[in-house]
């Protein structure tokens, strides 16, 4: 990898959260074949997590993202893209995973909270020896961020083979002075590895965090067309790469694939700004917090709700 | 006024802009209310504009806001809030505008364009005479940046009367380094002025761009409730309060309002996050743009307005 900025699309991964990874396949191979014309460095194309664990009647393809129905999107499409799966902690089995030179595959993301940091660090060695790119991405950063984060660092500098570590705002709950900070202690805690950034939108701080993070020396930043994501979304991918300052880049693809494909997934995929992830943004708590309230009351019970966060307020 | 942050709420001024001003009464009060029982310092109820100009049958109340208007929304709710409403320079008669002490307004803010700040600047006098809080703001300033910027901030330092000058982003183009660099200038360009920030939310930076320039020295920013405002809207009210390190804000109410009284009002005007204002943020263009554009295309046909746009990208 280069020392330019690296911007990986994963659309499909963080999206799928929101219907369980049921995208049509013809869905995914458009946006392969846009988010590939647009010039993106790197396309997740789902989890690679298990399918004991998340049975194919209640999981789509793209929870699992086998290496036939990976080549099913891929196949036949010109793209200088490479592709990424996740694979979360405790929710995969590695086993499965071949050789780099059989797969479909280039890069591997492993998920992790900081609590399972040493099962992702074995891990980021067993696929660095099977000749991926791994990517280790620590989850719920603004929660995990006291010494328990320093000795993660460490860890993952002595034992760890990821190129990549990223600095996941699971929450949505970074300032860019926050993240600013982080990625300096990234940095200083990881000499040689590269520093990644995914945001999400719940404060509507996605870009202006990812651009700080750059800002500060990350060089591997995470998009969604559209902002497609998990709760309020993620940084819009057509966006990020407006502001890229290197790079050869093409908005059209996205475009037209927001206006034909994207926006009318909209009105079956609820995202963006929404004042329950507001608050949960803005109170550092996970987004699930608000879907657990919202699931018991109506949609518009924002009152409950935020009294509800205020007295389990824990910072 | 002291040197703590203020806040502003103009709901009602930019949100006018999606529905000419036609709010209902009963809806303004309560939004009246709930912003200051929310502890927020300034609260702008419309544009104080021409009736010649903007004929009643066209255009509603907060358009004009004549004294006894306001006094139907202020009258007998108990609120710190001081009253402000919006003069745009060429749309207004001044003569009409009482002394301050026979008016319900606290604050005159002068709307201006770059090319018309020696009005704006007369107009300062004129209504500091009268006993107003005056502020001067600058729109389309990411347009306006070069050294007619300078001659305008030199002119208002000489001979404006105003307190304070807004830099404000009309076009949403503005990222947090260049809001940092333009806040710098107002400062070392107007010692003695107070400066202000007004952002909308284009490319989802009017949070980040009014915490930054409140990080370089502005002391006045303005939000509205739920983002609701012109285009793709302006900073969300209830976040930017979230992050205000001092002041003795409350959530609480506007949650409430939110939930009953803005969330309803979506359905019939239409603000947020949108591709055509995203791509006139990224392309510094006025929103205006877009709607022209719109007007004339169905609302999906974002691929023709990106190549219009970028066949006339004047920067």
């Amino acid at each position: 990898m280069d020392q330019g900025i690296k911007v990986l699309d994963c659309t499909i991964r963080d999206g799928g959260l929101l219907n369980n990874h049921r995208f049509e396949k013809n869905f995914v191979r458009k946006l392969f074949e846009a988010v590939s014309s647009a010039g993106v460095d790197y396309i997740e194309l789902g989890y690679r997590n298990s399918i004991t664990q998340f049975p194919p009647d209640e999981y789509g393809p793209f929870k699992h993202c086998n290496d036939n129905e990976l080549r099913d999107i891929t196949n036949g499409v010109v793209s200088r893209a490479r592709v990424a799966v996740m694979m979360d902690v405790g929710r995969c089995d590695i086993k499965e995973i071949k050789p780099v030179h059989e797969s479909p595959i280039d890069m591997i993301r492993v998920a992790t909270y900081i609590e399972d940091v040493a099962k992702a660090v074995e891990m980021s060695c067993d696929l660095a020896v099977k000749g991926y790119e791994v990517s280790l991405n620590l989850m719920a950063i603004s929660r995990d961020r006291g010494p328990e984060l320093d000795r993660a660092l460490e860890r993952i500098r002595i034992e760890s083979a990821a190129q990549v570590v990223y600095i996941v705002d699971s929450f949505g709950a970074l300032r860019p002075g926050a993240t600013a900070e982080l990625v300096g202690r990234f940095r200083s805690g990881l000499p040689g590895k590269i520093i990644g950034f995914h945001g999400h939108n719940n404060q509507q701080l996605a870009l202006a965090n990812s651009l700080e993070a750059i800002r500060y020396g990350a060089t591997f930043v995470d998009g969604t067309v559209f902002g497609m994501g998990r709760a309020a979304g993620n940084c819009p991918l057509e966006l990020l790469l407006g502001h890229m300052e290197q790079g050869d880049y093409d908005l059209d693809p996205l475009v037209d694939l927001i206006e034909k494909e994207v926006i009318p997934l909209r009105e079956s995929m609820a995202w963006g700004y929404s004042l329950p992830y507001a608050l949960t943004g803005l109170l550092n708590r996970h987004p699930r917090t608000a879907g657990e309230i919202l699931r018991d009351a109506p949609r518009d019970k924002h009152c409950r709700f935020f009294d509800y966060l205020r007295e389990n307020l824990d910072r």
